[in-house]
């Protein structure tokens, strides 16, 4: 980047050339560039081999390296090498590294507008007053970075597609062209989000995926479009889920939604993925039967085999939205025959909007351990990048984007404290004792802030809306399906086979496991059960009890990183802002902790053992 | 007014023609258009009698009425002539008719870019985009209705001045001059909103009233405001409340605040009325000493014989803010040697947005009875008025600013029934039965929201900001001092001397009656204490199935005046306006009751004893 904040890339000064416009060229530019910065006796040679694709292999021999790969997969081992070497890390084994998943993406939520729904790193970097508006330097910046932890889809605009953004398949392509041609040379392909009812902008008074007129209508446009850019990765679709139009208004199931768009890519060898968050938005408080985390499951797995081969259902990690702690979304199990996507949210919508310290690395692999890797094809992740000088917002941000990419390269080598450690070693050259306090604070981070905001996977305790800061009522007599049922004796909601049969949804394992009290996990324990305050946990606490410990302790540790954060010599840029940010933190995290603490003792009546303050 | 809505005043079919410049000729332009319609029998004869001011005299003698009064009274007179003989009522009665009060005021809350805070009839009917936009014709009709129930200022922007709308008293007087122009024929001043800061616009840093470059800029700015507005009635100001600036920042208090301001005006005959809307909006939830209905009294009691003779306080009716329920303000009691004014809420921010029913006078009459008439010499009212084609929103809103007209001019002969009668006659021509009808629905309709919404003076239970439909919670963990602090056990807030003091804040007999469960009306009890849900109630019921029962009630009363009004033979254009808003107020009613009846019953567990449905 062109800007102080170079991120895990300090070792790249200059910024690639806008003529290079090869992943070859890029590679051999960044190499360049970089050895003699971060290792002076060594030279790096290129093997190009078509047939690795996005792979590549590295062996070193004395002061040799040589990195085999095809053309993107060249410039994917420089990277690596660069950081290895950077970093004093060992080289990234001398065996060939193939990609898990073959889409790594990244989704914006961009509106034309510029505005970036659950963004909290300023303005859109693409557009701003309704049309593309974006800094080629910036971009490429961007794209270096993707490119470095093998990213290779950019969704470019938010999946609610408002008006005037469905004109990036119709008129604005050639400009959307150029973008393209920005990202072309990291191996990034873009892709874009397009509105089911698109055809109606066009004298076609339905969007029915089975009538002819509106295959025929996305079929030429599919045509314009890839005659523009016949690289795009694909379509990405939020269909029927949260106001948008879909096949349900047409009485069509989605994968008669999905097929009919599929079939309009396929010629040109692009990707329909398919969002899966469809559900009811307008649910009665008062119904007890309905639960929302049931429905996508129940939307799709009974069309399991039934969608064409270029479609991928793209589901989120957990079944309602993005928490801070959910199981693994059921329907991400139940599909063998579908190509499916996960969908995390590096977006701190729900985690602290970019101002608490939420790394998400933890929360990958626990879901991965319970999903296994070969569930899935695909992995998207909202982005956290916007037009602030730090373009994830909060300087500790980035780990998710960096980890993320790991993550979807080789989850299987993506631990939290490996990722946290390179990036720590990258981002800043920190003596020992500093990194271990940094890396320290990033693995700690997500359970402080479980630990201060909604007990043990009760949920959605949060301002409605905006989803920062604690307002424990706030969805609970609304229509959004998010309810917790507190009373005077007993919170939860019970998710079992005697509850609503979410359970029932899991393969046998996960079933049992969340359905008995004793092995459901702590954290998940409200979200499968309805328990009394005087329950007694495994560790000997009651229920209320524990909420009250993991407020105090929640907060106690925001109080003691922000010591530890003021003493740690950080580069003044990032460290001002981390220190404003810990400022706010630690304000949100008092404000949940006599919140939620003072709700439920409010119910109780109960006192806390340690006689610590609660307010009537 | 030229739409198919004349309000009261069906009877007047053509505006007032812009040619007339005097209240007397305005008179006879009336008299002579209604009379042939209303009474072809009768003449009428107007006889000025400059030292009777605003006040008239009605005689009749045979088939001839002579009204008798200054020229702003002939006019009042006219009008209250033309309204009995068109309603059948008696005559005004046959002696001099003085105003109550002074200054009857219409306080609008428009903003310069056309947007009305707590505005529920359309944008503004006076500024659009940055600047005026107003219709003549519209403006000289909503000029009749005022003048025909006797009301004599408009405050024409909102106590937020917000850029531009500070430029009134600069470069836009002109402008204002205009519409003063077109509001003088009927006896109506223009008062201005002003921003205590405006200097600080203007190269001079501070605004401390005790600043002679600030005393100079304000004595100098009044002596060109009213240079081209030489009526004007004075300013408006709201300081130091709600982040708006004020003395405060300077360490002088608002005896020394105002008093700068008043003496500006005071060559010019102007009146600077200052609004006593002052507490702290920043207040940590968990304080439980703070009581903010206690501030207006410590901010300005102390100060009671110190402002300007042309100072009027203005006080709210309640200490809060316009609650459904609030005892009157202890502040009105206990400044004998101030002008005060009470400030009403038309605009129903907090009684159902003129999408719900409720008509006010109830309340007038309450408070005034608590009151005591002579203890203000003013009386304002935050405006109903909007842009729609019904400009009070809600047809029935309209009862509420007519209302208030006959409570300003004379609140010993505003009884709830008799507006109401009056009202409906004038507006509608109904036979008795539906009179009757209508009136009803009319005098109940306080009691009605008042059941469903927060229980039992409890306040606040409201969709924070919005102020429309229930969140028990919304306020509750916030900083704007607002709690109930709801349990297991009990709910309310004790503010007898045992509790915050605040009934310490009134004389002896109001201090007793709501300090003594005895006699402290049901309505206040939880304003005023803190009870148990198993409290029983005088009517031997538990508090908390008084909760169930009227709540219950409520929402009845809804479903039953829906079917009432269904039947209503209104005139087409208010039908459609009424049947909509009545769809939703009952949605509105089902929401407040089942989230308030289940609020109270998570919280106590109690069932109901007629075992209606209560969620958990």
């Amino acid at each position: 980047m062109h800007t102080d904040f170079r991120y895990w890339l300090p070792f790249l000064t200059e910024d690639v050339p806008a003529a290079l416009t090869t992943p070859e060229s890029v590679a051999r530019f960044e190499l360049k560039q970089a050895l003699p910065r971060i290792a002076p006796d060594m030279s790096v040679t290129l093997c190009r081999d078509d047939s690795m694709g996005e792979g590549f292999r590295v062996c070193r021999q004395g002061n040799t390296i040589t990195i085999t790969g095809g053309e993107v997969g060249l410039l994917y081992g420089a990277y690596r090498v660069m950081m290895a070497l950077y970093a004093g890390e060992k080289l990234p084994a001398d065996h060939a590294q193939q990609p898990k998943y073959a889409l790594r993406m990244i989704d914006n939520w961009d509106n034309a507008d510029g505005d970036i729904e659950r963004g909290y790193s300023g303005r859109s970097l693409m557009f701003e007053g309704g049309r593309f508006d974006y800094d080629p330097i910036r971009l490429r910046g961007l794209a270096r970075l993707m490119a470095s932890v093998g990213l290779n889809v950019l969704c470019i605009n938010n999946v609610n597609v408002r008006n005037p953004a469905h004109r990036l398949i119709e008129d604005w392509l050639p400009q959307l062209a150029e973008v393209a041609a920005i990202f072309r040379p990291f191996g990034v392909r873009l892709m874009v989000s397009i509105d089911y009812a698109q055809p109606m902008r066009h004298g076609i008074d339905t969007a029915d995926p089975l009538n002819e007129r509106v295959q025929a209508w996305w079929n030429e446009q599919c045509r314009v479009v890839y005659a523009a850019i016949p690289d795009l990765a694909g379509f990405l679709v939020k269909a029927d889920s949260e106001h948008r139009p879909g096949p349900f208004t047409y009485g069509r199931n989605h994968a008669e939604g999905a097929n009919m768009l599929a079939r309009a890519l396929k010629p040109f060898g692009g990707n329909l993925v398919w969002r899966c968050f469809v559900y009811n938005c307008q649910q009665d408080w008062r119904d007890q039967v309905t639960d929302r985390p049931m429905a996508a499951y129940q939307h799709y797995v009974y069309l399991d085999g039934q969608f064409e081969d270029n479609v991928i259902l793209q589901v989120k990690n957990g079944p309602f939205d993005f928490q801070v702690r959910e199981p693994v979304s059921p329907t991400l199990l139940a599909m063998p025959e579908t190509n499916l996507a996960i969908e995390w949210q590096l977006a701190q919508e729900y985690t602290g909007h970019q101002i608490d310290i939420y790394a998400m690395m933890g929360m990958w692999q626990e879901v991965m351990a319970d999903l296994g890797a070969d569930k899935v094809m695909a992995m998207a992740a909202v982005s956290n990048l916007g037009r602030d000088e730090c373009i994830f917002g909060h300087p500790f941000a980035a780990v998710n984007f960096f980890g993320y990419g790991l993550l979807s390269w080789d989850p299987d080598n993506a631990a939290a404290g490996d990722v946290a450690r390179l990036w720590a070693k990258l981002t800043y050259r920190l003596d020992a004792k500093d990194e271990d306090t940094l890396v320290g604070i990033l693995l700690e981070s997500r359970g402080a802030y479980e630990k201060y905001t909604a007990p043990l996977g009760v949920c959605w305790m949060v301002v409605p809306h905006e989803h920062y800061g604690p307002s424990p009522d706030g969805y609970e007599y609304q229509a959004w399906g998010t309810y917790h049922r507190a009373s005077r004796d007993a919170v939860g909601i019970d998710r079992t086979a005697k509850g609503t049969g979410y359970a029932e949804q899991y393969p046998a394992e996960l079933r049992d496991r969340y359905s008995s009290l004793e092995t459901c996990p702590d954290e998940l324990l409200l979200w499968f059960q309805r328990q009394r305050y005087d329950y007694v946990m495994r560790d000997g606490r009651t229920l209320i009890q524990r909420i009250y410990d993991d407020h105090f302790e929640g907060y106690e540790w925001v109080e003691a990183a922000e010591k530890k954060l003021t003493a740690l010599p950080l580069p003044e840029a990032d460290k001002a802002i981390v220190m404003e940010r810990m400022t706010r933190q630690k304000k949100n995290a008092r404000e949940w902790r006599d919140v939620i603490n003072s709700f439920f003792y409010r119910f109780s009546g109960a006192e806390d053992e340690k006689g610590r303050p609660l307010y009537l």
